[in-house]
């Protein structure tokens, strides 16, 4: 939507889209025999396990394209399928793109948006192999599978977490969630007044985490040159407490956080009180942050203890336990996964 | 949608959606290690190449759910993806099925649509391995995902067909566009009328053949027990014209084929002349048929000379021969491919 020209998608076709979006995709995995232009991709064997995941994008739904760069929903798109395969404890290798465009979309619309996934194909470094581009008669649709690999004994399931291992988060949390409140408020404020200037300088930080998320690739990387296998892992793309849930009932056991672990930027804290939101429970349950949520052996605590960004903020518990948070004032209090309700 | 009682899907959320979906599904494959309840399903290590490929179908413009049976659409979704994966001389192992629904959609429509999933699935022995749930603010949305496996040597490029090849269809072409051509006027009577019945009776085989194809894998069986491997393939989504000019363009080849053996059954023949048609453009330019287009050395006839579903409709020819349909009357015409134009 960056550019000035407006080109109909019509006038180049299906196919003519199909020859843009390939033109700059390059396949650099071995694995990757055939990318885009034939029925079907073609991997090649391998002595790994893969992993497959798919989410789907809905204008409306998903995104805001009112204040939603198309470069970065194309990142973005990306991202959230890599961390998936993150979350597995894999390293990504490929990803298809399927799009649906209204008639809103011009050509160059839809080169921006292929911009966004190719810096995220390159940042990721994995090779965009296929995907489907069809017409909506609504909004845009966007559905990305991911494949990614790893060693058997590398992957980290949802269900391997067992009492007395120590739950780990990375980054900071709630600073996606913020950031959406103040794109909402700065969008009502446009709508209400156009000659209103959005106020969006003031929150650089937590408007990018809504943006343009980041897969915590770089993590994976690291627990790998340190030989460390999470006992369970998730990515937290629902929020902390939603996640834990889940971790909950695949592995049978409880969990004990602590309020004052909670990783938090001053930015999400500042903006929650101006919003009069509770800081902890925006942690807790805003999501999209795409961090990732683990447990490890405490055996493999030494290895981790000295991380700038890994956050260890409770432990596991035998199921009768129960989800308890910690308060500040030491009070045990029950855990309530809120989470994102989409119906 | 067949079902008398209707549950809001909001009164389960999504958590409950996937429990009920989930609920369904086994993995039969031993290469499936990991199914739904992850951040990622995770397939076993092989020895054979991977394909992949990914379609999106959206109502309104790839169905039209007042008279399409939601349970067929389950099975279709499946089948068009299966039939990519056939088109490359592939057999189906995984699916990941995504669904965005409005909230004109129960629980109960939901639970139907998966019922032609899975048994789509079990037809062709895939496993659903996985998939994504959401909200839709317009239509039905859905996105499939199919994986299959062959030996490396096995895989049918569309680039691999050279000169003197026969070309190869199988079943007949043009009944799923009549079908819907009479499914649409139906549609048309019953909108000016309520009260009028629609007319399907007289139609049955080719509403059908636009309702719920059939991907032709027990023709990607057959050609494993001959040892035959076609030099090129494609399947025939977008009408054979349109297929016949990708694989000239892939492989840098021309075609002759013949009016007279294009193979068109006779009730698409009688709707097309009812509907003032040419039934040739009918057979040469209706999409969905999900046939199989394939081209195979001359050495290779005999195997397949008396096959009863398989027809020989022309050759492949050097590229300064054109793409060319020769007449009843033996006049060589330039064949032009309209396809199916979603923009």
């Amino acid at each position: 939507m960056d550019k000035e020209q407006r080109t109909e998608i019509e006038t180049i076709g299906e196919f003519g889209l199909i020859d843009l979006i390939s033109k700059n995709t390059s396949l650099k995995h071995p694995g990757s025999l055939k990318g885009i232009g034939d029925d079907a991709a073609v991997l090649g064997p391998t002595d790994l396990v893969r992993v497959v995941t798919t989410d789907m994008l809905l204008e409306g739904v998903h995104f805001d394209l009112s204040y939603t760069p198309i470069k970065h929903l194309g990142f973005k798109a990306v991202a959230v399928n890599v961390s998936d395969v993150a979350a597995m404890n894999a390293i990504p290798t490929q990803v298809t793109i399927s799009i649906a465009l209204s008639n809103r979309f011009s050509v160059e619309a839809v080169e921006t948006f292929y911009e966004g996934v190719n810096l995220a194909a390159e940042h990721y470094n994995v090779d965009v192999i296929g995907g489907d581009t069809t017409a909506s008669r609504s909004g845009l649709v966007i559905s990305v599978t991911a494949i990614g690999e790893a060693k058997k004994e590398q992957i980290s399931y949802r269900s391997g977490a067992k009492a007395n291992d120590i739950i780990c988060v990375t980054g900071d949390l709630g600073g996606a969630f913020m950031g959406l409140q103040v794109l909402e408020r700065e969008k009502q404020v446009f709508l209400s007044d156009p000659n209103m200037q959005p106020k969006l300088n003031a929150y650089p930080y937590i408007t990018g985490r809504q943006l343009r998320p980041d897969a915590r690739m770089d993590i994976i990387h690291e627990l790998r040159e340190l030989d460390l296998v999470p006992s369970s892992m998730m990515d937290i793309s629902d929020g902390l407490a939603s996640e834990l849930f889940h971790i909950c009932k695949a592995s049978d056991v409880g969990v004990a956080i602590y309020e004052d672990k909670l990783p938090m930027d001053k930015q999400t804290y500042d903006t929650a009180i101006e919003f009069n939101l509770d800081p902890i429970t925006c942690v807790l349950n805003g999501g999209e942050d795409y961090e990732l949520l683990f447990t490890i052996d405490q055996k493999d605590f030494p290895k981790l203890e000295k991380h700038p960004d890994i956050h260890f903020i409770g432990h596991v518990t035998a199921p009768d336990e129960g989800k308890v948070l910690i308060t500040k004032s030491q009070t045990a209090v029950a855990l309530k996964a809120q989470g994102w309700k989409h119906f």
